[in-house]
């Protein structure tokens, strides 16, 4: 079985290393020359909206998947007629464009933050004015990692936000007080089987996920309405493969923020924690195989490693602690790896990151939101 | 890190999985165009005694290791001089060679079956008189997976099979009557920390190991042997990486048979259901890095798939189950591929076999030496 992939970085390496396994051989589509995928699998560069290229890159191919939004779903649509597209235009559309996010949530009647439509710097005002108070203005399509975002106070300018976004079509979000971020993940085969993992609890700084923890911590009452939000989300979106949402937790009850129509940074832990990984669960389900348990024992921290890599030997050295190093070159805000720390459960996990937090090999930052210490005897 | 790997064949492609985890980069070396680990790393062809390609594959790596016995130790010795070689010489000088192996145990006073060197059809004739009964004639060098081995009865033409053998130095072993194979795989990083996996029972036939069944049920008297015999065995030959040690059980004792200077076969399973995989940990151990806990939970059955491989939907469909595809091409007793089926406990692992064997989706010899069922209530 053959699979493409758009996009080459350590989404798609991930996915590499898991399909391989299964005997599946893989080739990478990518604008990038140096795109780390094309270090495991035969690598092509492109743009991804020539057509031309792709059209033959795709021959022989059983299926193609795809690691990034920044694929149009144009392209998708274009390869459809030649191969098995997972996840196919329909789904990469929505999850590009927030404000089809939005009607399909509330389509769905998942709740989400309140919004408006903007298209320009007079509507932008409308928009405060209507959600009275604090905004966040997101391009309409383009952004992640925080790009393509900015805020405006209660009295901040409204014609210097708009024009800080490039005068694009935005979506105007009413700012939300929020205890918490979480994500969830679940996988869709294509007979229409779903399974999904646990909730996860995030941290991000200038919008670039920090770290995540593995159950989410007193998940109790957002853990059922996390799973019907994403079940309603795949079935309605006829997902193959992997899908994330992103929430805000509000008073014990979730906001849908953001969906990633992909493998996600927030379950890298799913490849130590989880009997399989979300890496290999969609790789099954997009060369039709059927999915495997999502079930995992224990807790598990995830950090991503920002800019350059701590020596391995440090992190090594700690109990349950695996790295990843994503073969890139470092630079400034580049994501180069990841740590994981698994433990039998959220009481050892605090131990073992507290004890390497102590002897300086882990940040101290990391110990936020783990469960505290158990009470001295 | 670049590690280049002497083998091209389903190890080097684990642990190059493995590996590239850990951002280390890979290049391989094998005799055959058509080696499987060619889909993972630039791959070179050559033959294991051609040192001056070699010499030139190795520019640039930071180590090498090796996934079989077939590589000379004069082409790791050669190498020596250029990059760091692990296993080294002397360790593959030992594992290769069936008098040096034996001689190592006794020198350690690790238990063998009772042998004789022998260099003629009369000497052989003189060994089955002085070790009174059916004999296992093995090649001194060159054997592996059954080849280079015959068995003469009591009654049985010695000058037969001294033909059969090739007219080759060989060790004449007594056939012991065992209860039943085991293995155990040990790993030694360069600061000389020793970690083991627990011990393994085995099922061949025709010299190809058919199953592995770990932990190994019953394994009280025997477990502590094992560990003395790998630790004493890693010490004395200096391993870094990984060693793996078989044996035979005799009334609760155990016997070496033959040691193998790498990942394992009967370690397979530790992809699915230890912390660390034996793959991860070689490659550990080669990149000079801590190893990873070798700590596992439940229990694991991993049998090969030989000749060619079953429909990995159906395989797939089963709980617990995962399949390995080694992408070679099938062919009439070669090791394509394997599966390991995991549970919390025996009990469960035999239910969840059981239940597939039912179906037909797995063989049912499968079912024999795993725990019996629980009796109905």
């Amino acid at each position: 079985l053959k699979i493409g992939i758009l996009g080459g970085g350590q989404l798609a390496r991930m996915m590499i290393l898991a399909g391989a396994s299964l005997g599946i051989e893989f080739r990478v589509y990518d604008p990038d020359r140096s795109a780390t995928a094309f270090g495991l699998a035969p690598g092509w560069v492109g743009d991804f909206d020539d057509i031309e290229t792709l059209s033959v890159w795709a021959e022989g191919l059983d299926a193609v998947t795809t690691e990034t939004e920044l694929v149009p779903a144009s392209t998708l649509a274009a390869l459809m007629n030649r191969v098995e597209v997972r996840p196919g235009p329909h789904m990469q559309l929505v999850c590009q464009d927030r404000l089809e996010e939005k009607a399909a949530c509330e389509r769905l009647g998942i709740p989400v933050a309140p919004w408006r439509l903007v298209s320009s710097a007079r509507q932008l005002e409308a928009a405060r004015q209507r959600l009275g108070g604090e905004l966040i203005v997101k391009a309409r399509t383009g952004g992640y990692d925080g790009r393509g975002q900015v805020r405006v106070g209660r009295r901040g300018s409204v014609a210097q936000a708009w024009e800080a976004l490039g005068s694009r079509a935005a979506i105007a979000e009413a700012v939300v007080g929020f205890e918490r971020e979480v994500s969830i993940i679940g996988v869709r085969d294509s007979a229409g089987r779903i399974l999904t993992y646990p909730v996860i609890e995030n941290l991000h700084t200038d919008g670039i996920l920090r770290r995540s923890i593995a159950p989410a911590p007193s998940v109790g009452v957002i853990r059922a309405q996390a799973e019907d939000i994403i079940r309603a989300l795949m079935e309605d979106l006829g997902t193959v493969g992997v899908l994330t949402v992103e929430m805000f937790e509000v008073d014990g009850r979730l906001l849908v923020n953001e969906l990633a129509p992909r493998v996600h940074n927030s379950g890298h832990w799913t490849l130590q924690a989880s009997e399989t990984s979300q890496f290999e669960n969609h790789i099954r389900a997009v060369a039709g195989l059927p999915l495997g348990s999502t079930v995992g024992e224990g807790a598990a921290l995830m950090w991503n490693l920002i800019g350059d890599l701590p020596d391995p030997r440090s992190v090594l050295s700690v109990p349950g602690a695996s790295m990843h190093d994503y073969a890139k070159t470092p630079r400034p805000g580049r994501k180069v790896g990841h740590v994981t720390v698994t433990a039998a459960c959220p009481e050892r996990l605090r131990e073992r990151v507290a004890a390497a937090a102590d002897t300086g090999i882990f940040p101290a930052w990391l110990l936020d939101g783990l469960a505290a210490p158990a009470p001295a005897p």
